[in-house]
């Protein structure tokens, strides 16, 4: 929606084009600097900020949706989106909710406008290097912040608890699956990944059983160079075994079962 | 649906109770004697076997409406239900995999019936211990069986790919969940336990290295207790600790990290 005139036929006739009762919204956190962050929106229409969503389209996949909409919505492109939950609390999105739209169209909307009918979430999480990415803003939004996942601003619908069970999601999958391509560089110091894993966990991890439990994966390989940090330190450079790094990323790693 | 009239009042008309678009399909994991099977349904009208499923009610929470659905197509209560994936590939169901509507009501559907517009469904899944249901079923269904994960009959749709994705999500699921309670009698042994992994993740696993990250998740009790099995053998029984148990289930455990 890059002009006016597609938002207003998006609102008017978008029910013809998208499935009713399902959209799609995305939880894109950035990894920058040992910082966790949150990518949100900020409407010219709302008070509050909300996550990158939109609706799908009548015959399109939904792991396809959630690409198109995360593009549409904020220009990123090849990110890789996972589906976390679908939220369908009946009073996520109540009528009041949807008052711009009266304002937007100028006019009162009917009472079955599709959307004011009850819709049902599906939320997809996404990681990225922040300082990698350029949001590119549609017509709905009027600005994008990437905010502390500890100090957000208030959020539209249920879009608070989206961040919330993204974030515990991320957390828990960093027991199964294996993360920091794309948010490390090429080759990194076993201390990069360890702060990666703490900034994410929020916890100071032991040195010693984090680089065991690391290199018991089989997903990194040791490189003979090493980065010159101090006259005492030198650690090797890693870097990620992409074969394997796939391989885990569908099989799922495990941690000593 | 208790009754035909039922069955074809909800093909009929139930596009004003229910919420078009979106279904919720159970899969029910069965633990029992060291073997992981699901239940199945035979539907009198379909050849295929099916997952418990159904409609969401307009205005039902998406975890009520699960329990619901279970309850109703298989009379089973107070299941544990987790979602765990949203399945929308457009082509999941076919026009001709609901022809049956057709064989029930006796005359043709209406192409744009409720029932043959494209359906998101959500899935969700439960382990319980399967010689403790007992499974009463509905007017729909001709029968049910507990079916071996890996000796599946024909699946209706893509319940196939639904079983594949909750076996997954189970398995994963050890690394970060406590799993047992409901599965194990109230007191059990260490290796009563080690056999529920093994059977779940289907591979053995070192007994001292089980042992030893079972008590250092601080959700078992053991007690003053042994089983006596054999002359040599006598092992301490364990019970779970309710409350940490619970803690461990909102709050994942963490291996290690």
């Amino acid at each position: 929606m890059n002009t006016e005139k597609e938002l207003l036929d998006y609102i008017r006739n978008g029910g013809e084009r998208f499935l009713p009762h399902v959209s799609i919204d995305c939880a894109v956190f950035g990894f920058h600097d040992n910082e966790l962050k949150i990518l949100l929106l900020k409407s010219k229409f709302l008070e509050d900020w909300a996550l990158p969503g939109g609706h799908i389209l009548r015959s399109e996949p939904l792991d396809v949706a959630a690409q198109r909409i995360l593009n549409e919505r904020t220009g990123l492109n090849d990110i890789f989106l996972k589906q976390f939950q679908s939220f369908g609390d009946p009073n996520r999105v109540s009528a009041d909710n949807m008052n711009y739209l009266k304002e937007v169209l100028k006019v009162p909307l009917a009472t079955d406008h599709w959307l004011l009918d009850r819709t049902i979430s599906i939320g997809y999480y996404a990681l990225v290097e922040f300082s990698r990415v350029n949001p590119i803003l549609d017509y709905f939004t009027a600005r994008y912040q990437w905010w502390d996942v500890h100090d957000l601003p208030s959020l539209v619908f249920d879009h608070a608890l989206m961040v919330e069970k993204a974030l515990q999601t991320v957390r828990l999958q960093l027991n199964y699956q294996p993360v920091g391509y794309n948010l490390l560089p090429e080759k990194f110091t076993m201390p990069e990944l360890q702060k990666l894993y703490e900034t994410m966990l929020e916890k100071p991890l032991d040195r010693r059983n984090f680089q065991k439990r690391m290199l018991g994966l089989g997903i990194l390989e040791r490189l003979e160079e090493r980065k010159k940090v101090g006259p005492h330190k030198s650690p090797y450079y890693y870097r990620f075994n992409r074969k394997k790094y796939q391989e885990a990323l569908s099989a799922g790693l495990s941690f000593g079962f």
